[in-house]
């Protein structure tokens, strides 16, 4: 295993220090490095409060900020944060408008959320994300696993929290832009987990999986590494015939961490092509590594279907370290 | 070799087809691939032009747009782009008030570079970049190679041009910038041209290249992997003896494509602990994967001594695809 560490045990805490230094003007880091705030929060806004395992960097901490979330708690490598940690930064963020939980669905996650809301006390409704068409249940998940269209999600109901709507119509917002948004992937290597210290997964010099989850799960099937174009005409045609609608949309090309930037403007080229076929138009456009599988090489495609409301909150300002337009 | 690719050839312009229509309201690409332009010129501004071999996006299409940079001429992948593209894209960008070039210092880009500007016609200057403390000459150079400094060059100076200071004042800034700047990178893995279709180097699985180049060139010597506190020890000491400051200054920590935030973090975290024994306080930061090595491995340290004027010109708004705050 070659990483940029020291300890393996203390990856996690020295990268959130990092985090927290280099972005001292946006967010703080909590007691204990249980959670990442929002530096300045804004009393009377719903805070939104995301989280999940850590690797898939810049989600989430790289979206606390103005027009996004006011909390993120990272658990280890690809493993659930605690309750502990997602009451401590409700506690910490809530200013008393209540508290939106964004959660990506795996089991783990659903699991401790579920456990911080009933044991909070506070007054906290939670969207689900499951953006992933690839399959239908998997490795850590009852029903579609949560990707990249999350991110959409964090940033659509951020833009609405910050222009004041309530707990009950961010929900419903958020469950919504969920509801506009698929995604799909594919993966040309394995990441590594530094604990692990190996490939999560074996792969042959010429073999892809095709629908990857976000931690290496198996996707649809292995199958012979074909062309970008090739590619992005299964993964478009998947998306689309799951949303069967046609119109005006978002698309978003995500790096898994190990591909570079000249072949995920390329699959946005591939793709484009091929949502034309489908009746979609990329009307916004979100290209990079932006929910990650470590070192893993390859992409996924997300795409979220937009009305005027939608296509309002993405455009609205924003303030993150990943993630600033506007302001 | 395992890419997200079509046919070799095509990489190149198929890549700058996605980035121009993913990013259609900042730029606009010029016949034949020639360059990308930022899409509103602004009259009487000097026009900022930069350029070099394709693989280190989002340098420099990335940085296209208001406050930095208006126009960049893509090469082949780590090939020189040629005097042709450099003279369309200037004439292109050129309101009237001349233009300034910068150009890392690599023999290929420096030749074709003066060549355009011989055969121009124009009012051109030339700022050179050349940070790389690692070595003194090299593969591809005479003197210091031009690495992630670029980015700090291309951002402070495009501030200044922004505000309309004359081509004279905007190439002494420029060399004033590069003087304050030095980088140091070390690379885990090999990148891999698509061309080639096999990685440029070999590297032992325990080894690492201490000071390698943005195009995989040798470094100081190739040694056994350390841990990110030693290889921040060794970096940040080259780069604060070459510096021979304290004082205020610019931490950028870049990753070369294939490495995780989580690590470029961490090594934030280890460089920041470092420049403190030798003086130097980071008090504006960069992290991310903005000059890279196609899906190499590793990172660059890069320090910036900041005074009031380049602080103000790093803070300035700037709005271009990779970089983005303030607009």
């Amino acid at each position: 295993m070659k990483k940029l560490i020291n300890e393996v045990a203390n990856v996690l805490t020295e990268s959130l220090d990092g985090f927290a230094a280099a972005h001292a003007n946006i967010v703080t880091l909590g007691a204990e490095h249980k959670f990442i705030a929002r530096k300045v929060l804004k009393p009377g806004k719903v805070a939104l409060l995301s989280g999940g395992g850590s690797g898939h960097e810049p989600l989430h901490a790289g979206f606390v900020g103005h027009g996004m979330l006011d909390a993120a708690c990272a658990g280890q490598v690809f493993t659930s944060p605690t309750p502990d940690q997602m009451i401590a930064a409700a506690d910490a963020v809530d200013t008393g408008a209540g508290v939106l939980f964004i959660v990506k669905n795996y089991e783990g996650d659903l699991m401790n959320f579920e456990m911080a809301r009933e044991m909070s006390g506070r007054d906290i409704e939670t969207v689900i994300t499951d953006d992933d068409v690839a399959v239908e249940n998997s490795l850590y998940t009852t029903g579609r696993r949560g990707v990249a269209g999350t991110l959409v999600v964090e940033k659509i109901v951020g833009a609405a929290a910050e222009l004041g709507a309530d707990l009950k119509t961010l929900k419903a917002l958020g469950d919504r832009v969920n509801r506009s948004t698929r995604s799909m992937g594919v993966a040309l290597t394995s990441c590594t987990v530094p604990a692990a210290g190996k490939p999560t997964f074996d792969i042959g010099p010429d073999e892809m999986e095709m629908g990857v989850g976000i931690h290496g799960e198996p996707g649809r099937r292995r199958v012979a590494l074909k062309s970008a174009d090739e590619i992005a005409e299964e993964m478009v045609a998947a998306i689309a015939g799951d949303l069967g609608q046609t119109g005006d949309a978002l698309l978003f090309v995500n790096g898994f961490g190990g591909t570079p930037a000249m072949e995920l403007y390329l699959m946005y080229h591939a793709a484009q092509t091929q949502l034309a076929k489908h009746g979609i138009r990329p009307v916004r456009s979100l290209v990079g590594s932006y929910v990650t599988s470590l070192d893993m090489a390859g992409c996924s495609i997300t795409v979220t279907m937009l009305d005027d409301e939608l296509a309002r909150g993405w455009d609205a300002p924003v303030h993150t370290s990943a993630l600033r337009w506007g302001l």
